[in-house]
């Protein structure tokens, strides 16, 4: 485990330095966030302190971290790949401190999630270089998931679904929707996530706000209940699936509007392989609920990739003309919703194959019945 | 609640436009975070689509969101104070809408908590203004708590004095910090909590590593373990206290150090009020300490502001000149470490009254027998 961590650490690495001297960069500054955990192992908050991972170009990596949060460093990839620490104390200024580490430099990509403060921070402390995001660089890397990436999130897919299974059993007229939602979270946990990051129930009208959490609606017969629920595992990798459900029985008009999601969401699973865009496959979703006239009412992106975020590279989206590769890991998760009535989502995380893709997530598609 | 919470925005914001006058800001934007919440009860988890609130120093307050996020709003101080929302779809740039609210903007402060990709994002959408950090503003209206805040914040120590007194009951020899941990998250809940944001069990060696949080270490007898522990209430107000226990008997120099440690918080207590620096205060406990010779164990400032965030302006530390007023609410948390071995820390949270100030956690400062 310790070697092949610092193995892990010191190849990707490697490669992320590559990359950013092809793309003519001349230093990475990462502070705690995926990014990190995904370079080096290194799990932190983001606190007021400056912690970052300094990866020149041409030079050897730094970690400069608040002294008092240097044992945190133990056993992490920083620790087990050898990486040279640099601590500082209340009063210091760190900003220089990572300055210094990247004389002459004159591009610096900052990983995107770098609060502002310290992004004006270095800026003032490196006035001769011009700040880019690391996305550029650092996208190449976590886009593409390894073996053990993708292991992980089959075992993220399998502990939602087992959560899916229960989800019938909780849903049913006279409760909130914020205790079928305790529920879930407890049943999210029990699966073995270590928390429930997002739990959506949306029943009724809320089914019809995407973004919709839970709320003190009591759950009525007939209503259209979206269940949108994941979190990360011990290891950091992320679960997101969702599936609709209807307490009793479906009108004509959800039965028929369903039909056609379920197919667009098919659709676009089916049109997920190596050499086609990222947009080709929202296209795929979107042309279907589009084209049996519900265009208007499907008002997100088909997808976003996931690994260690819930949202990540690449995105599912018209004008994303990436080409789809092996590896790649992302949500399928079309809807459609009427403001103010009621709305539907289907969603599987699939990653890229060699000749197609293979959903995580099999729990069945069709409205599910409680 | 609605009217009042409508008042409380548009105050907010006016005295916020005002701050950024007198500072010759031209406009602020503010990204999801703590300063959104207190600016515009908004709380939102900042995902990669920009949502942000546009503060023009001379012109109305505006709110980017996407489109499918719009529906959050219902009910909050954004929707109740009538501030302009403006949405957007994914494929538009939302970096562009800012900037189209912001027209000869030359001088553009944003949230110090703003990610990269947003800082960069306007920085190219708005290429003749200068970028600087909000913070400077806005930590003159955060700073200063309101009566409904200090009342939050006794709450919150309330609370969390609750689950220090449970402590005890729960410290033995044969635990493992992880299992005192999960009773002590559980407990914090229990007394009203959002959530249990940080629980530190810092026992025998490990209460040398300040920012040490649980461990499977087994808990044995004579260990001296640091107990620091908090998290929001459902308002968003945060509690945070230390206490220092010994399981058994305590070492003659453990009662030796410990009565320097105390002597040290109490002396910094005592010297928190109207008039005084916040270095004064850091000074007061580091004298001590440092008289005591210790002082090269005493690794960390003695304190921080507390509100919507568990660590926010003002800073107790060497360097920082600020003159303390009533309102102003931090914590005094002197430590003593001693790496490898073991280490103390005794924390309260107080409030600067009009003559001096008010601890809003009460549990006996001693060293605690478990």
């Amino acid at each position: 485990m310790g070697s092949s961590l610092a193995d892990q650490v010191t190849a990707r690495l490697d490669r992320a330095r590559a990359l950013a001297a092809d793309a003519g960069v001349d230093a990475l500054v990462v502070t705690p966030g995926p990014d990190l955990q995904y370079l080096a192992g290194v799990v932190k908050h983001s606190h007021e302190r400056l912690s970052a991972l300094v990866l020149p170009t041409r030079d050897e990596a730094a970690f400069v971290v608040p002294r008092l949060e240097r044992p945190g460093l133990d056993g992490s990839g920083v620790d087990r790949a050898g990486i040279r620490v640099i601590d500082w104390v209340d009063g210091e200024d760190p900003h220089g401190l990572v300055a210094a580490c990247l004389d002459g430099a004159k591009r610096v990509a900052v990983a995107s999630d770098m609060p502002a403060l310290h992004v004006l921070g270095l800026r003032d402390a490196l006035p001769l270089a011009t700040q880019e995001l690391a996305t550029g660089v650092l996208r190449e890397l976590r886009m593409r998931k390894d073996t053990a990436e993708v292991d992980h999130l089959r075992r993220a897919g399998a502990a939602i679904d087992e959560v899916h299974e229960q989800v019938p059993g909780l849903l049913r007229a006279g409760r909130t929707e914020a205790e079928v939602g305790a529920d879930i979270t407890a049943a999210i946990v029990a699966a073995g996530h270590a928390e429930a990051a997002f739990v959506i129930v949306g029943s009724g009208p809320n089914g019809a706000s995407p973004h919709h959490e839970v709320s003190e609606r009591t759950i009525e017969d007939g209503d259209v209940v979206v269940v949108d629920i994941g979190g990360p595992l011990p290891e950091g990798y992320n679960s997101d699936c969702t599936r609709t459900y209807v307490v009793g029985g479906a009108t004509d008009e959800v039965v028929e509007v369903y039909a056609v999601l379920q197919r667009a969401q098919a659709a676009a699973v089916a049109a997920a392989r190596p050499g086609v865009t990222a947009e080709s496959v929202d296209e795929a979703a979107r042309a279907i609920i589009r084209d049996a006239g519900y265009g208007e009412y499907f008002v997100h992106r088909t997808g976003h990739g996931i690994g260690l975020e819930v949202h990540e590279e690449p995105y599912i989206v018209a004008g994303n003309t990436l080409t789809l590769e092996p590896g790649m890991a992302f949500s399928v998760e079309p809807g459609i919703y009427f403001p103010g009535r009621w709305g539907a989502r289907i969603e599987d995380i699939v990653v890229v194959t060699e000749d197609g893709c293979e959903a995580v997530n099999t729990r069945p598609h069709e409205l599910l019945s409680c």
